[in-house]
């Protein structure tokens, strides 16, 4: 990894604090914050936790070294947004938060392993559907993937909280979200 | 306080661990995250933890004083918005963390010690723009304001990778997010 690359670093440090952000919001807090959702069909705290491993497993870094391997030859596989949906099943948050802290640890090192050079990120797979893509659009969306689903979770739990805040509900932004984040 | 309150006692947990949320999130975070907000008379990062301060320092456990002692005889004082601008000046992110973290452990303690009664929690205070409010909306909203906040600076720091995600920019929810949670 280029060190005086400004972007990649901040994607770095960001990505390399997700799990702890998670765990210090998560582990531990009631059911009322982490086993509700929004509604019909819509996600938990714990679902989404479930959907950022299945990312770890199967979305970044399969994709990353496709791309490097392939280049536009071969496009990325479809990612599954259901899976977390049986994946998770019988397991508790804590051993989630866990798990996705050791396969991002494990994806983080992989990724510095590379010793990628600036004109690497510029290099291009095929998105499925979004067709031409960067590396270096590739690792942003990962970094960026993790602040939507921060910011969907922060949502779901105001969500629980709206009828407790009685008026305030006016005031607090989260409580408008339209659930783009979702 | 009563600890058989489920809804205060959820309050209460997720109080206390924004503090650590942040600090996880936000210390020694690249400024490019931190440092830069959604465009003009928007909040960076940095502003909202400001804002937070803030309030710990004027809203909530004042507002929850004034209730306990006045009733609606007295209305609560109104909240400043923008008096982070002010008083965040010449401090580091580092510095701002480490307040809020004091302020809230020190609001809580506080809280503790008022041993609040199930009835307590339906006693009103008067809000000087929403009418007559309970102590138990108050308390729901003072947590759902930091998800508030949280939701918010996950929406500025995305704001950063609007353009380095290219493509992707449409499948994450939080870069259609308009800003309400400002």
């Amino acid at each position: 990894m280029i060190m005086n690359d400004h972007n990649l670093l901040s994607t770095f440090a960001l990505l390399t604090r997700t799990p702890a952000v998670l765990n210090a919001l998560l582990r531990d807090l009631p059911d009322t914050w982490t086993l509700r959702n929004e509604g019909e069909g819509t996600w938990t705290a714990f679902d989404v936790v479930g959907h950022l491993i299945h990312g770890e497993r199967t979305d970044w870094m399969p994709r990353a070294r496709l791309l490097l391997q392939y280049g536009e030859s071969r496009a990325f596989e479809p990612f599954d947004r259901l899976a977390q949906m049986r994946e998770s099943q019988g397991k508790s948050l804590g051993q989630l938060l866990d798990k996705f802290a050791d396969l991002r640890a494990a994806n983080l090192a992989e990724l510095r392993a590379l010793n990628l050079r600036h004109e690497d990120l510029e290099r291009r797979g095929l998105h499925p559907a979004l067709g031409p893509v960067t590396l270096s659009q590739l690792l942003a969306t990962w970094a960026s993937h993790d602040l939507t689903h921060l910011h969907q979770i922060s949502r779901i739990m105001a969500h629980q909280y709206r009828e407790a805040v009685g008026p305030w509900a006016a005031y607090l932004g989260v409580m408008q979200c339209a659930g783009h984040s979702s």
